[in-house]
């Protein structure tokens, strides 16, 4: 049946070729870097700048270090981890025992759909498979190493991928790992420096066919793929055939990380770094991938509120990233049982009780002329476009102690407007006297503040 | 050895009554409510004012629904309980089987110790034996049902006891429940209509003197007394060696839950009903005991965010319970693992934050003769004595809209003296038009005032 | 109330005393020994000889080593029991956290009652409590340290009870540890020189009132009361309550073992050591408790099949021990899962198809004047007294090599005749050249002589 | 360096064809079943006559019904199966959660090796890979579903394979299953109706490369096959390189199981179908795989000593598949432990004991003309050739109830001995009525006998 579609798509494609051959050509990408590269980002990724970031795994179990404990163990042998187990494990356990435990019998994935929701995010981005190898899916290339066929006994990605398009707007996005740190045929692949396929041809390849077969995800976020070229792993020829064929290739996004030396490079859009963050304008859209816990992406059974972002940093981060024309991917690891812990709850919830009164700097924005102030620190910018011109948005993450708000970048014109979002009355302003702009701040106590961290300024009407 | 001990004593004790009749009367209880009712509570208690109850024990392996999941799922047989067990466990797991996995592999006292020191609590009760039977020490009488035997193979109790005293100031307690819902010594005893005493002098009681003899305790928290008469329990015999005779005599305190019919009428101090804040000003001292689970005392694994105190909440409660003469006594559940969740961690912390600016209205205060105000709801009043008359403190749970703050109750003097706490300077005040005083709010954003939630109005030299 | 009835009881009982002064005196025991001793032993326990002895505990779970486990590892410190659990579980794996796997889900006790009784022993001893103290019924004070409240969630022994009952004429026996390894109580008493004796009246009693009033056994082995006198115990009084007032009181028998030196010398049938097997008459009723297993009472994992006694061995043992007027009582350990396995099945499988033809031999025997024969070694001998004289038993262990069989004990008579049991034709014998017989045996292939193993002689009109 | 090997190997042979063409033609296989048919079986095998064969494998944990379990249970829906799991364990077990426990800790390959060398048996065959797909050993193509990423840690197949070869003269061999009853793959392959081939070159094939060139095994049991032609499973191309080029290319011995209508048709010696024994002389070697436990090849927890063969019955199979051109490979079930149980040990060891003293007629022996008595049942008939003539070995089954043996296949000429094998004195005969022998029977007790079951008659010089 595959084989007929295809078919009849061929003989529409030729019509189509027939009366607007150029179309055809740009909609058809070769397995080049140069033409994939080509391929224009689906504007709803940048229209959406807040995405959720999942981290969970069989590493969700001992929910000890981090989402590498398996590697941290066997690999560079901490002894934090090393302790660990002889401590509470009896010997001989091994990472594949704690699957029986991956319960997720709290796990209400229409629950979670709500708390993204909420969050404000845009889109969600949950791991399939991390470098563990574990699918969080019923793979055909997983036998026994899956969440049906052990622990959950639940197909955790389609259920997910369900919630989140019946509950809420949100885009569903699935990450996955290339390689598997312990996976023998990729092993042994890597052993023969990567002249051998066996492991990208029967494992890697045929999980990114189901995944997006199957639960069409509109974000494809690869990782693990940096120990081998993306000959290796035949990166290219995947993403021709994710965008051209695909059942989501009008909508689909991916990121850079596609083979060594991609990273930063080719691909979708940019990640570069984990927590990429760099604080100018980027020419390429790129995506700071980061984490809630400071120090992890799964979540960790004794996780410090110390090691937790507050709020105030988590939204200095999403402003600072947009401003620089990135999106924030926020992540937060749930339990094995399926749990979001409340103060990632929480953190969520702020989060979207700020986007819901702040939003409009965020959502759709561009990046301004200017990303940050040029006289008070602190400060970032984006715009929106409009059929009036530009407004532009200052993000004031300290409310100033004295009266005045200078700032150096706006230049206003006669016809400036400057509002506080979310409060009612216009705000007073002056020009700067060395260029710039003074506010004159409203008195506003702690309960008639628009919101309880950070505020927003808007300018209509600025000088270009 | 013990027996020569006390002969010895009683001995010395002679030789005292022949000098000293009347210091012996005084410092010997009888075994009467009128005797024991007589004792004094140790000052250290009152001036206290806030202490952390920690729920901890075999119901924190399944941690749902509550510390009372035993008796929900096998008595009251409620649905969600008997399903949890269905689904996740195999038929015929019982609730001692839970035991194996209480595990306390994360449990650090200094770290707790410092945690309770930094929200601002001056002692801490924990459950030394919740109403299943499982003692948190080596108990004598519940072999192979306790923490050395099974599960955490650690001396909770005393470890934690000695953390406290080593690490902090704090007062150390325990809780401990009388009876034993499914203890069979018990349930016969209660078939024979409290005729027989097997439960209460071969397990209760020898607990009670183990516990305080052991790990002396400071607060003795009895619970689950109510089934029986105290003559049942032999709760006045006891009661009169702990305060004539124990180790901690000079200072502990206890509560009022020794049998049928004592709770809010004998003992120490009252408890009353679980999370009683009266709101009004009680003759005798109290203690409000709550938790910062809005649903339960012991840890829940789902627990929701909205299931959870504010801080704003958590506020308004201390200071309710304090102006009213009460102590709060703020309960959270630790982990199976001995961890303290982050959730618990940063409200305790934020009372801490709150404490340290605001301290001086709760420690060692006492009521005023209002409790509240009568003009502007949410403000309730403590006061300190000082050499030099009663300093008044208000505190204000929610910051007004207006410049200006009206209360009725403080009557100023011409001395009067009006200071928000944690702010340098004195504050401007009139005299109220109808009595009670207008209080001229400074102009505070939310990075200049002194705290973030409830702030605190200091009187000097009001009017008597 | 059981005060109360016992007071009408000694009311009624000075009426009797009033009427018939002898029978009173005959059936009241005095907590004396001299007394107790006096106590005919019911006259079924002499006839039964061959019983079952099951050790099933909690050491039945790891199954290795022996049922003295728990102290093997923790106070022998046995390096095999160290490295057992240091390999094989997790640190700090308690012994009570075998308790949980305890399952016996295979236990189907009326497979057993046929196994049993197939074995041709006429009564069953299982351990009710072993010195775990872990008790095989629900008991009343040993809370969560029973088979009802962790593990099998069953009452083992009332199982067994009733399933011999109903589906044999076996009697049922218990065996009762009196001590406890590592009860604190008992510790405790221990090391008050057992001048103290809580556990003894709150534990040990408490425990042996129970299964004689709800399981009614007719044997009652005592076990484990050997470091203190029965003056600690209470065992005197006790007994006299059994033989004078118990539910048992006109069919129990007990052992010896009821306190310091009493084992070999007071009580009811005497043990004196473990596998007692004298080799020579005794004066007294005795019995040899032997398990099949060489080196263990509890089941093992791994159990070699040289550890197991052969059929030929047992059935040595056998009929060596009732030559001299003892009982064999044959344990096998069951596993964990409530089995036991096949080749103990076997082994005692095979013995009832010994007995099933040579029991004439055994059940009710008496010693006969010689225990075994003068000239021929291997060969034992019983008797059955008739109303024409005694019938003389000689088994045979080992099938002569020669065709004829030289027996030194039997005094031939004229009326002499031989049989071999199981076998139609008489023998031919003469009259041995130095007294004793001569016994010409018939040619008998594997396939004709009457059992597999040890063959029985019985001799009618014997001198005397 | 594998490349290089090869090249080096056809240069050789280059060599070889140039200098001798026929020869290099028939030891060069072909994949078709003609040439493969057309080679000769290692001779070691058809001398070895007697092998263990061990089912080992998760389904040893369960331990219940059968090495089928987990198809039993899902597939069949046997109630057994599903109350078994229902009662056992908790919602939701997997079959691949069985694997935690399977512990291996008694698992001795040395103890194993001895135990079966002193049964007799010449070679012994393990299951690799049953069709449940865990490999015993450490393979590349089974990632988290073999023995050493979970359970055992161990690579059970190498272990026994040193042990085997290091304490013993056995041959060794592996049994390994095609099929997987649940990989996708496979299902995938299946429902294509085998036109796709990914199962069989991605796992099956990479497998049996893997076991071959690791572990070397001299028996290659192949299963699983059946569902799919061997043109599926590349069998042929597989059996042309194991006789070509493999490491065991001079002694491999394979089975008749390689695809669909292949079994008891081609491949090495046939099967044809379990525990075949056609009571008839086989014009093929054929190979009688059966197993102890009457009603499973993998161990039962509740195995019942009524469901295993007697000593007897496991000789009377033997002695019927020799004689008529067989091998009997005879199956244990470890436990998850790696343990032989009692029972089997002990029949194991009394096979030994009768080889010890029989196994002249069994090892390295050939059909004779008959293969049982014409007259007297249950007497079966082998030879050995000798430079002498053949000798003619009669084992008969049931000693007989008369003094004579009367046979009617042996035809005595004047020369012929008759002896039992055992027994040192010749035995008398004279000629039979209507042809055949008379044989005098020595008078044997039970002591006398040579062996406990089943006896040897050697004929030497009988007619041809």
């Amino acid at each position: 049946m595959a084989h007929k579609e295809r078919s009849n798509k061929l003989f529409l494609l030729k019509l189509f070729v027939f009366s607007s051959v150029l179309v055809v050509c740009h909609s058809q990408y070769q397995p080049t870097w140069e033409s994939l590269d080509s391929r224009p980002l689906p504007s709803w990724y940048d229209e959406a700048k807040l995405g959720i970031f999942l981290h969970w795994g069989v590493f969700s179990v001992p929910s000890f270090g981090s989402a590498w404990f398996w590697y941290d163990w066997k690999v560079f042998k901490y002894q934090g981890y090393i302790d660990f187990m002889k401590e509470n494990y009896k010997p001989g356990f091994t990472y594949a025992d704690f699957a029986k435990d991956f319960t997720a019998e709290f796990y209400q994935p229409a629950q979670w759909a709500k708390l993204f929701n909420d969050s404000g995010a845009r889109y969600v981005v949950l791991t399939s498979k991390h470098h563990e190898g574990f699918t969080n899916w019923p793979s055909n290339v997983s036998f026994n190493w899956n969440s049906m066929d052990v622990g959950p006994q639940r197909d955790l990605v389609g259920e997910l991928a369900t919630a989140i398009r019946e509950g809420t707007n949100l885009h569903f996005g699935l990450y996955h790992s290339m390689f598997e740190w312990f996976h023998p045929l990729y092993i042994e692949d890597k052993a023969n420096n990567f002249t051998t396929t066996r492991f990208a041809k029967e494992k890697a390849m045929p999980e990114l066919y189901e995944i997006i077969n199957r639960y069409k995800p509109e974000v494809l976020w690869s990782d693990g793929a940096w120990q081998a070229p993306d000959t290796y792993w035949g990166s290219k020829e995947f993403l021709a055939w994710l965008y051209n064929d695909s059942p989501v290739r009008d909508t689909v996004v991916t990121n850079d990380r596609w083979g060594k030396g991609d990273m930063c490079h080719h691909g979708g859009y940019l990640t570069c770094t984990d927590k990429y963050n760099p604080g100018t304008l980027q020419k390429r859209k790129f995506e700071n991938a980061m984490t809630v816990d400071k120090y992890a992406w799964g979540y960790r059974r004794n996780i410090q509120i110390a090691d937790i972002l507050t709020i105030e940093e988590l939204i200095e981060t999403l402003i600072e990233t947009v401003s620089c024309g990135g999106n924030l991917l926020v992540n937060v690891g749930p339990t094995k049982s399926g749990f979001i812990i409340p103060v990632f709850q929480e953190r969520l919830t702020q989060l979207g009780q700020w986007m819901n009164v702040n939003g409009e700097a965020i959502y759709s924005s561009k990046p301004w002329r200017f990303q940050n102030d040029t006289v008070t620190p602190r400060v970032w910018y984006t715009k929106q476009k409009t059929t009036e011109g530009d407004v532009v948005y200052g993000t004031v993450l300290k409310w100033p102690t004295s009266n005045t708000l200078i700032l150096g970048a706006p230049k206003p014109s006669g016809q400036t407007l400057v509002n506080l979002v979310g409060y009612p009355q216009p705000i007073n302003w002056k020009a700067g006297a060395t260029g710039g702009i003074e506010i004159m701040l409203p008195t506003l106590t702690i309960n008639t503040l628009p919101s309880k961290w950070a505020w927003v300024f808007k300018f209509t009407n600025l000088q270009n």
